[in-house]
């Protein structure tokens, strides 16, 4: 058996133990003290040697399970694996991908899992209507439409579930004649088509303009920096988007594409009011401005009366409209679709085909029946009711906790909240504070293309428990209130500058 | 009843008749001619007025019942539905959406289903494995991983089948020390992710050169022609690509980026031979260039020998293996990956998450299961059986048919085959005769970002069973001839010039 027991580890250096035990045992297996074949320590047994969790040891373990470093036997331990030694002994690679690919950009999210994440925006899987979801999806495997599910698609999407799409959408006014449907992976591949069709490659950077509410989701901010555009800012209040703002952009800027989340909006939850959304059509009109609508959230309205969209309202035709079923469903079931003019429609399923020639069939016939026995209806009514539960909680959790001069939105649906922390604090050094207490937000300076909401932060609370909610804002608020001591502290310490 | 007998179809005019029809009834409406609510003649009794096949008819009212126009009642008939007059006088949208997206170019494959259809790659549905598919699809419905898999996945793809893949790769010695692996929607996004990741858009045109082979499967030359690369060709032939031309091409030239398909090339069907393979990397390493090989037929060998990827034979770590169970499965699942060093990977994958978030997770855990549960393997065992009998069909099929001096590829497996018709023949020309007698295929042209193979076509045989692909390649002989006895006419026909 293997001697691990002088392996030593770091507990400050940041790098995470199992990861550390990891490497520890990679390096002794390289300069041949571990030798192929030979048994390693039980789990237990080495956490107590080292003094370690027992899972930090078991997490290693699997890590070097995974590389085929070490082989696991049932009942008889883990082993090196006959040919650990050659894996490591293989050159790395001898291109240095580092310098030449640049820097990694985008690492949106926790880095590290917290008890209490209120930095992702999904649904709660307790919530999930699992028994339905079985029946259905078994349903729909069973059904004869299994054989066409399983051959080569269309990229325009699986048909009967983009005919009965097509159909809602005429039912309820919201198609238009000569409109056409695309499925999609979710929404945001529809924005990265969009992104693509009207920003294309050839381009010149001047005519790559495009209007985008400030603060704005992150993953929709990518999209259109990806594509080489530049970005022009509008503010959003608590009733959407500043119309005499976009007026002024519009009138001033070349930009003749903007998009819009017009309820719920991410990440403020704001909604934009109906006089807003008229005068939004108007002004676009007059400029011949494309209005990309993401409507992926309307359907998760707790309280306050429903508003048209866009597109229902657009009388000119040059309203796109987004719409998904992963937030009011399944996110691990990627469905959206984009709804517009035919010939648009035409060019992003050309797009489409380029990108991954159609989307997973599967799950397109399975969320169809979904929507079509009414489990769908049924599952929106319960989130509603769980949503309005945790939409009044975080809103008296930020009323009684949040420190004086915050301010905050009042959504009426939707997943997050934006939270203005007062002045001299700033969201990404609270953050630190917040993580040690086991709270996670997104910081607002992840919402915007320049520097700005510095003070903002995000708070998505459609996957927690009303418990979990107000104690992550109470913990929040205690950890702004701590950055507060400490940055008056610093100031009193402070020397005077000497007048020379 | 509302009369439609007076309404007067263009057999001429290449729009095809059911759309001439849907039109014709919807300029009625639009004129008050038809009102809200009357019933339309049944389609038997429509298509014995106007001369036409029974079919067009029910194409034509099933596309007006698709836009809302009309209503269907079982047992009663179509009716004008009750706002079908307002859906139609609602004004098309005001933009000139053609006139700014400029003109449709990608419409692969035939626009008409035909009675054999050489055209399209895809595995014959009737030998997919429906009862296993069935089973183990239940079976993740039902066990405790529904909820993960339902749930906000991540960009890297789905964790259990990424291990899987990943420690399969590490046993067959695919893998590197190093390395990392993505899971794509299929193949064909692992090459748009590659193709953005190597040539962003903020990179000058003359930096943005890709190798490639001629001919070469369309959707491959969509991919980087879209992302504004220049496309440098390199030959292929029976034993794959040319690799002398290859090392002049990277001598000459500023490309650093190459794609090869070594097994089963689309469209020749051609296999880099082992000595070629080894010759590839010798000549990439010296020049430093990135290898993406495009691997996802090299399962489907009906005969000959194993051959080692690239990715095995590699020493230097500049090969990214893209691998794929759509092929080999089932097509309507989209699932694929992505095999290369951990750096690439990263930002790959943070590509991924921009693009659509990540793939969809029910399909990952469907065919993880399969995989897993050795019917992937029954089922691979099973296609290359009858694989082979297609393989032997359209060789021995060509051998006796195709007009003299035709030349043909002979592939050991894979989808297609790659014929070329003896001069002056041209496959675009033939192509419209072999669809007369109810035969597609893929004419040459298609495979080249530049006026070449005009003689060359595709044939795929994926698909279709042994009858098929003899009457199919007979067809298409037949339709050459013909075209050759045209064009020995109109020389005949054509008038001595006068010499002045």
């Amino acid at each position: 058996m293997a001697d691990l027991s002088q392996i030593l580890l770091d507990t400050e250096s940041g790098v995470p133990l199992y990861r550390q035990l990891a490497d520890s045992i990679r390096g002794l297996i390289d300069r041949g003290i571990l030798q192929n074949g030979q048994r390693l320590p039980a789990t237990r047994e080495l956490a107590n040697q080292l003094k370690l969790n027992r899972a930090t040891v078991s997490a290693a373990y699997n890590m070097l399970e995974q590389s085929g470093v070490l082989e696991g036997h049932v009942g008889r331990g883990s082993f090196i694996a006959a040919k650990a030694r050659d894996l490591s002994a293989k050159p790395m690679n001898s291109v240095d991908w580092d310098g030449m690919l640049g820097p990694l950009e985008y690492a949106a999210g926790p880095a590290t899992e917290v008890e209490i994440n209120l930095a992702t925006s999904r649904p709660a899987a307790a919530n999930f209507p699992l028994a339905a979801f079985r029946k259905l999806a078994k349903e729909v495997v069973d059904s004869p439409e299994a054989l066409p599910i399983l051959q080569l698609g269309s990229p325009h999407g699986y048909g009967p579930l983009r005919h009965y799409l097509m159909e809602e959408a005429i039912q309820s006014n919201v198609a238009r004649n000569g409109d056409d449907l695309l499925m999609t992976n979710g929404c945001q591949q529809a924005l990265d088509l969009i992104a693509r069709l009207f920003l294309p490659v050839d381009v010149s950077p001047s005519a790559k303009a495009v209007v985008l509410e400030s603060p704005v989701y992150h993953g929709l901010l990518r999209v259109f920096s990806r594509a080489g555009a530049s970005v022009i800012p509008v503010p959003v209040d608590q009733a959407g988007m500043d119309i005499s703002a976009l007026d002024a952009v519009l009138t001033r800027s070349q930009a003749r594409l903007m998009v819009v989340t017009p309820s719920f909006q991410n990440p403020t939850g704001a909604t934009l009011s109906l006089e807003r959304r008229k005068r939004l059509l108007e002004v676009t009109q007059q400029t011949g401005t494309i209005v990309i609508e993401n409507d992926i959230y309307s359907e998760l309205r707790y309280k306050g009366a429903y508003l048209p969209t866009l597109k229902e309202l657009d009388t000119a035709g040059n309203v796109i409209l987004l719409r998904s079923y992963s937030k009011v469903s399944f996110p691990g079931l990627r469905v959206g679709w984009v709804l517009g003019p035919g010939p648009v429609i035409a060019r992003l399923a050309e797009s489409k085909q380029i990108c991954d020639l159609h989307s997973d069939q599967l799950s397109q016939a399975v969320l169809l029946r979904f929507a079509q026995s009414g489990e769908l209806a049924l599952h929106l009514d319960r989130t509603r009711g769980e949503g309005l539960k945790r939409l009044e909680t975080v809103l008296s959790a930020c009323e009684r906790y949040l420190p004086k001069g915050s301010s905050y939105t009042r959504p009426e649906g939707g997943m997050c909240l934006w939270i203005e922390l007062p002045a001299p604090l700033n969201a990404e050094s609270v953050l630190p504070r917040a993580e040690k207490r086991g709270v996670s937000y997104l910081p607002g300076n992840l919402f915007s293309s320049r520097p700005a909401h510095r003070r903002g932060l995000r708070v998505s609370f459609g996957a927690l428990t009303p418990e979990q909610i107000t104690n992550g804002i109470q913990r929040i608020a205690e950890a702004a209130l701590e950055e507060l001591d400490m940055l008056a502290l610093r100031s009193r310490l402070e020397p005077f500058t000497a007048v020379v």
